[in-house]
């Protein structure tokens, strides 16, 4: 199984403190050495890196953690492998372009193999993981029903019952996202948390680090993170249903009050 | 106007010495403050960096200077804006799947504003650049016309033909991968050598570097670099003619001697 990490900000949030925590468990307080991949939103542009060595001792994964880069949205996984052998084709996370924008995905779960008969559409996997052949066949039928990016309700009730027919294969915990919206789908285990003010400490789970957010963020600032399991031991994270699917929208889940009201 | 940069080689190797030279152009001996961005092919995977800082003082590009990420293929560019605002998602190189690979593009010259006007097929920029726009269009062209890779001497021959309707429109220097063929067009500027046993010293132009390839390679290793100009300044290299496109797969252009018949 892998580690997956995400972020949706309202404002550009560097995510150095989580990624510190997640890194560990790449090989030093976890065992998901097989690689580790983060991809951050600007605007409509992503920069990603990718690395098949573990993350706990990776030179990029430490540029990752000292060097903020301010972000709305991250998607980040560290894997250990299961289907498909360690090789950078087949580090999450993985990207295709659909209506001139750049998606981003990441898998944790193991899919039946049958997965791999399903039809595919547009896009072709270049590794060989249940998890890229699953995203090509996910997009593909977003394209096949959509020539353009319908109203974020219908999208993210098609991507939810994409996601649901994907569960029935197996386990299926999701983050992907369209550069603006960040979809989480959860079979097993997929935790969340909001920060905005009033902002407190944080300390990690994984490494022996404390931050106060309070000294590090604007008053009007919203961040959720989601991860796999809780990164922190001193706050409440949400813990997701199965198939529950929720979608983050500048820091906030969808539909939820905007801060500008409260 | 920008910088272009491409390896191929027949064995992983590291583009330290050359990406150390280029680097500079970036705000250093050149004006070309734009952003810049790196693709390193492994197998059929590949990470990319891209940072819209200037190269000659960005912490990524430091990194990737001194951090040997070996790869047989290589394409690399630093920018000086002309179309398309500085950011993230107008930064070179350009990455799309076609055929289950990663393929992978940056240019060099500007296109009149025309090209907007071509019909796009499958694939949609996600920027603003010429670029991307002329990219975008050239891979929907291959993929209109062959459902998987044709033979390479057929699918090189229409590589260049779209390159030349480009060209009929600007300056289009290119170069293009698909994880293992690595094609260079050349409208004004681009350059390239190869090297091989018996191996000697290289001085950069543009930093105070000199290497002696003797001491980092094998006798059975072919490289080839390409650039928009040359980067050494003791070593000759051959200069591209207008509309000529050479295409190198494992160090060496194609059709010519192989290493293991000298």
């Amino acid at each position: 199984m892998c580690e997956l990490l995400g972020m949706s900000a309202n404002v550009p949030t560097d995510i150095c403190f989580s990624f510190a925590g997640l890194m560990q468990r790449g090989g030093q307080t976890g065992p998901h050495r097989d690689g580790w991949g983060i991809a951050f939103y600007e605007g409509k542009g992503v920069r990603s890196f990718h690395d098949p060595e573990p993350s706990s001792c990776s030179r990029i994964a430490q540029l990752v953690r000292e060097h903020p880069i301010k972000s709305h949205v991250v998607i980040s996984h560290i894997r250990q492998a299961n289907v498909g052998k360690i090789s950078l084709e087949n580090t999450h996370p993985f990207s295709r372009e659909l209506w001139g924008q750049h998606w981003t995905f990441a898998h944790n779960g193991q899919l039946d193999k049958k997965v791999f008969d399903w039809p595919l559409g547009f896009y072709r996997p270049v590794g060989t993981t249940d998890s890229e052949y699953a995203m090509c066949w996910l997009l593909g039928k977003l394209r096949d029903r959509y020539d353009s990016p319908p109203a974020i309700e219908e999208l993210s009730a098609t991507i939810q019952q994409l996601c649901d027919q994907l569960r029935e294969l197996g386990v299926y915990n999701m983050l992907l996202t369209d550069s603006h919206h960040l979809f989480a789908y959860c079979t097993t285990k997929l935790t969340w948390i909001t920060r905005r003010a009033p902002f407190g400490e944080a300390s990690l789970k994984d490494d022996d680090l404390v931050v106060d957010f309070c000294k590090e963020t604007q008053p009007n600032d919203v961040v959720t993170v989601i991860a796999t399991e809780p990164l922190t031991d001193n706050e409440t994270w949400h813990r997701m249903e199965t198939g529950e699917m929720q979608v983050f929208v500048e820091g906030l889940p969808l539909n939820s009050t905007p801060i500008s009201s409260v």
